[in-house]
């Protein structure tokens, strides 16, 4: 069994942390609040006090943290505990040269970076099915991969430090923009007067239908529950990522870069802390409609 | 066995017009270019020289043409062989308001019109799964409901004339969001050095994906393949129609209104009688990637 | 002194009407209410109690309504006492296939039409400096001219029936783009801590700087007075009816079809009958900003 | 007279250079590429082969460069030389936080700094007719008052660090759009078969002019000379800013988006160093129009 360390123990990295618990690894975890920490190590997590302490007892660190910025400061505070041929795998989606930047400053210690962000949601991550995306040196991906297996079920090594992160932006640019989409077209087809059930249950089948659709109309949209599984702050955080990786590569992004703005409207609303599925309800609120069932 | 009669036997028209003959009912065809009419004579239909002749011969009447236009000025046609009584069902993508002013146009004669646009693509209609959404009287609805039977497998009378229209306009508000949002994420997964692949492997897995991503990346953007299965210069239209709708209901339609420019920058790049999948090739020529595979 | 007609005294059109009748001219009304016939009266002109009235006394009438369907209403019912050889002028900005349709309705009775839409708001119109957008027949043109001259400054024969239109569309197109952008760039100044009264000052010196800016902020935003001198739902229409001649010529327009939407959304806010000024408003609502000085 | 220092001798910041120069003042040079150099000590500047060595000499140091990333490294170089009390005015556009970090590197050595973009273009830059917006020290601005009132005609002191970046950025968001406006609106009219140079006329005279439309339609687009005075590359920098400054203010900024989209497509298109008013030539190269005269 392996002596591993977790970073962030929010509404995903709990789940993937206890999975890598009930596995039998010795797991160091390390968190901002302490609740939850003491919950893990009712179930045999060890606590730290420091991301350096982690860093000490462990090496391979996961983390999975929210922005770039506290993604790059935790690591380098883990740095300093950390070892050469150490791995650390994170992850929270950041951005291309974020990854890049920490691969680098990473590489200055003999720590080797692997961006691998994550989809799937918190069920996914309870379930220890999620979708991972790997980017960084394939010797270090197979190293850590036993790991991932129990964290996820489809993996992918998809190229250098950064690869992971393109694919999981693109990925996340779409359900931006589709979250967005369905939003314009239940409120029209509603204000129009058809019921919004029938309305789903013939878009869920046909040419329409999206991932989205499926989870956010039924679980979220329908009930009026927009408690967050993922929240638009955090949709908005990748969206504005892929579009500055459009940036970088120069490719146009007009659907991507309004889908930004209107996420923005969302959270200057104030529904920044609500489920991405709450991207419906400036409109909702603009055109008196509510689309509920 | 009924007497049918079915106008426009285009890309959809041809297998839904073929699956009523199959079925054994009696149906007289009129088409404005005459191989396919040679075709389905030869498999049991009966030829037509004018729209009135159809109606002369049929109690209900199916239709499944382009624009608004055509669909009035074809129905318009067909009235002065209609008896009171007579059904007619349109299977083309028109208006919310073209529904309603050609339903008052055939009521002048006692006819009873049906708006029953469908989803499902050629492949559906072959098959006969196609979804088909009405709306219009419903005792007329029931009376047609034998036949619609052939032609699709989900049915749905969604309310009076034009609620089906409603709900086929939402669905196809997806489509083109979708068809111009999977573009800007394979486009810049393509360029920032992802394999398309492997992309769309794990996004046809994940969160981020459309019943446009299985339908478009594999089928035809892969491949390059563009022929139309469903056009660009058809999607624009119901694009257009959908945002029209919008203006009618008072709902603001940002996405909608992108998608209907991205789709008008198609057609004036010369790909409006391609595939609505290749809304992706203005990208693909800006930016020198070419998701192909 | 000519006998003249003039149909359509709001905003716009009773300021020309008056012009036409101080200069000496017998002008014969009709408005849909009363009070402001009653004005024009006390100064000279005409009552007429029907737009053929009008038409009957009147060898060149002009008209200033809303919408196309208004004026394509009205026109025909003018056209019941128009004689042969009559021309009729229509100020309200309306669509290029309008024009073209009401021109071919106004030719069978052998009347002339031209489309004369104009700019410079309420108070050009008052002080008869108008910008008069013209198409149709040039000897038509010239027979009118000497009223034009009345009514405005810079006059503009441009082409056949629409030129006019395309022009004046192509204004009310920047107008709405511009009046959509000065709220972004002073909702953000202002946000951003910058006093709005100096941010106008510098902008409108320098090279950011648009006839919207002049207009709308010292006379509308500053004093936060909205009452309109041209309404949201006209800057809607017109601006909706260029991105519909961008739909028939087949030029794909982003900011204009943004522009509508987001005029659309001043609509569903209730600002429909304020100055176009009033674009500005939600967003100051949802960033809780206002720009007042 | 005073010792002064300017780095950065562009298109811009050669005649700021030039006019410090012609006023009497010893101004130490640095550029990256040495001609302008030669040409400027010619008439009487003073030759440096670093920024620190120009900091040695200057008590008040200029530049005009191009992003902040340059800016940054730079002024980086230049606190080597620098001595507790001196001033650097940097005329770059950057952004907010650019301004803000820059501004705390520098007080850690005693350097005060001011972000102190320009408006003009070279011809106001020629001329010394700028307006300069300046965020900083009031103490400081005014010390350096003097040799910005050589520069330019309107100063501004808008407040602290950042404050004139905010003001340009502003400024520049609504050059981005009016310059994307421009294109929909004259292509669309051109294309509809009025003559561009009536269009123009009409338009520089009415309700829907800006600044940029006397500026790009007569200097570059009509006479088809892309010639950069300000480039698209520029012109990307300052939108993308501007639009960064609204997600740290969570100001939603549709068009503002769009535009950096635009101009996106712009450099995709190998237009990056063109004029911005090559900003139409996309749009031109889409629809087959060319609006020249
Ligand atoms: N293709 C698809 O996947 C789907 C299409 N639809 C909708 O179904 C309708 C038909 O689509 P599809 O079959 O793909 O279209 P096609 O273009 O393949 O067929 C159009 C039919 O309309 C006829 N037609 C067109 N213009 C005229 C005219 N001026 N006068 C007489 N007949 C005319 C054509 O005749 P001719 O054979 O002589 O050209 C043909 O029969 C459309 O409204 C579309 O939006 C809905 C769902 C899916
Ligand atoms: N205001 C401005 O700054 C400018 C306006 N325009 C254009 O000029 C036209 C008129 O604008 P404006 O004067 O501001 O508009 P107003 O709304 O002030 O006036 C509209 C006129 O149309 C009449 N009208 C409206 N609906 C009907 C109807 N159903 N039947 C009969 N009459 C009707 C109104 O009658 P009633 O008095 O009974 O309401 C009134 O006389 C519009 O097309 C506008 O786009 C062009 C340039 C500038
Ligand atoms: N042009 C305009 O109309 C206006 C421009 N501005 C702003 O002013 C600034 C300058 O614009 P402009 O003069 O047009 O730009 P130019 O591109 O003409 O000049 C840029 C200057 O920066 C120097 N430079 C660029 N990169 C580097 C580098 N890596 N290291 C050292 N020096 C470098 C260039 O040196 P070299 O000569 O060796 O290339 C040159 O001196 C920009 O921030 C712009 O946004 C503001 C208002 C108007």
């Amino acid at each position: 069994m392996a002596n591993l360390g977790f970073i962030g123990l929010g509404r995903m990295g709990r789940h993937m942390a206890r999975n890598l618990i009930k596995a039998g690894h010795t797991v160091t975890l390390f968190n901002r609040s302490q609740a939850v920490v003491d919950e893990l190590v009712a179930e045999g997590g060890k606590r730290a006090s420091s991301p350096a302490e982690v860093a000490r007892n462990a090496r391979v660190l996961f983390t999975c943290l929210t922005t770039p910025d506290v993604v790059e400061s935790i690591l380098r505070q883990a740095l300093e505990g950390a070892q050469p041929g150490d791995i650390f795998v994170d992850h929270s989606t950041i951005g291309y040269a974020d990854a890049q930047r920490i691969a680098a400053m990473c590489a200055e210690k003999g720590v080797q970076f692997i961006d691998a962000p994550v989809s799937g949601g918190p069920w996914g991550a309870e379930a220890g099915t999620l979708t991972i995306m790997c980017g960084g040196d394939k010797a270090a991906y197979e190293a850590v991969l036993p790991y991932l297996q129990i964290e996820g079920k489809k993996l992918y090594h998809l190229g250098p430090v950064g690869a992971g992160t393109v694919a999981k932006l693109c990925n996340n640019l779409l359900v931006g923009i589709h979250a967005a989409a369905l939003a314009e077209a239940f409120v029209l087809g509603t204000k129009a007067g058809v019921d919004p059930k029938v309305l789903y249950e013939i878009i869920s089948g046909a040419t329409g239908n999206s991932a989205q659709i499926e989870r956010n109309i039924p679980k979220f949209i329908f009930p009026g529950n927009f408690e967050a599984a993922f929240s638009v702050d955090h949709l908005h955080k990748d969206v504005a990522l892929a579009v500055s990786l459009g940036k970088d590569q120069n490719v146009r992004m007009l659907l991507g870069a309004l889908t930004q703005q209107l996420l923005e409207e969302a959270r200057a609303a104030g529904y920044g802390q609500l489920d991405e599925a709450a991207l419906i309800r400036p409109l909702e609120e603009l055109t008196g409609v509510k689309v509920r069932a």
